[in-house]
């Protein structure tokens, strides 16, 4: 069964865990608890030098990380139900609002970057609030004027049927949330991601769902 | 002919030019400069609502963006020579080195950060090259870590065969160099990089050599 190295609030361990429900794939999850520094252990960072999760262990002991590069393996190896559409130009779309959230945003607002702030740029509480905000805010303003009024824009990201960019989104939107961003601004975002609570993959997948999330947030 | 949108010293750019000029694709690019904020004009903007570059035309008027989407569709429709290996795992390797690159280190340095830095934070010059640097030789090391003493290395990244990987290291490097980082502390990269050099489709590709660069550096 696959092994996965996770963390309740990790975005990118939230990215792989829906695609993983969607399409039916068993694995356990082993929570590295991002706030007390676990990522940082020797131990973890053998198995992953970046300390980052998620990382994935395969049947025979191949270790798969980064996010995005999981969800291609998956879909290359899992390809029903599709996470991506058929045609290149279609894929393109699907895979550029993707990275829109999860390389030119999320890496943006992750803790190296917070600590950083901190300690070496002297940035106190409010100053990195407004920082994460921004940065959230970015990218959900500009996924939004991407998608609204595209007519390749449909109940998802992309048509009718949820694919990589809507876990993407999902990611983002969830953090931003837990940042306390107001999303509520983004009309064309807040339908796709009703869209996505609806199924029950996505539901259960959801970072306030897992192991050692705060009881209420 | 295929229509690119770029600028020099764009790291994004550079990858795409890279892969066109490996698999062949003739096309045309219109420099936008970055420095002079050419990216925030309304005509570009209606193109690429991030203010970003590249975003590239086809013949038929679809307009891709997000350089790391940008090269899947290229292997996808021209898949000779292959920028990807053939196995799901081999892949998943590539993409994830491409990925610590392009999505985890690349974004952060990028101008609309450092004009973050500068005018929310009202960090100086000699703290904004410490941040870039900083992420440079982040990114360098993990991709060090990751690569160095690992069989699957080889003259480039993953093997003995130019890869998607190859395209956003150079990319990095590049980068890292313009902004006066140490590179010379990474033995596998630089091994890699002297290989990718010694390509003439990544020779002509060079940031350096494009219209607009410094005449020397």
């Amino acid at each position: 069964m696959i092994k996965m190295y996770g963390f309740w609030r990790s975005a990118a361990a939230f990215r792989v865990r829906m695609a993983l429900n969607l399409k039916g794939i068993a694995f356990e999850e082993t929570m590295i608890n991002l706030d007390a520094g676990e990522q940082h252990a020797p131990d973890y960072v053998a198995i992953n030098p970046q300390a980052v999760v998620p990382s994935m262990y395969l049947d025979d002991g191949t270790c798969l990380t980064q996010s995005l590069s999981i969800l291609e393996y998956l879909e290359e190896t899992h390809p029903t139900p599709a996470l991506l559409p058929a045609s290149p130009v279609e894929r393109a779309r699907v895979r550029a609002l993707a990275l829109i959230w999860a390389a030119d945003h999320h890496p943006l607002i992750v803790p190296r970057i917070r600590t950083y702030l901190r300690d070496k740029l002297g940035a106190d509480d409010d100053t990195r609030s407004a920082w994460i905000k921004h940065w959230f805010s970015e990218g959900l303003r500009i996924g939004e004027a991407r998608m609204a009024g595209d007519p390749a824009t449909g109940k998802f990201c992309h048509g009718d049927a949820i694919s990589i960019a809507d876990l993407c989104l999902m990611s983002q939107v969830m953090g931003a949330k837990g940042f306390g961003v107001d999303v509520s601004v983004y009309p064309t975002i807040n339908a796709i991601v009703a869209n996505c609570m609806a199924l029950d993959a996505v539901s259960r997948a959801l970072p306030l769902k897992q192991p050692g999330a705060p009881a209420s947030h």
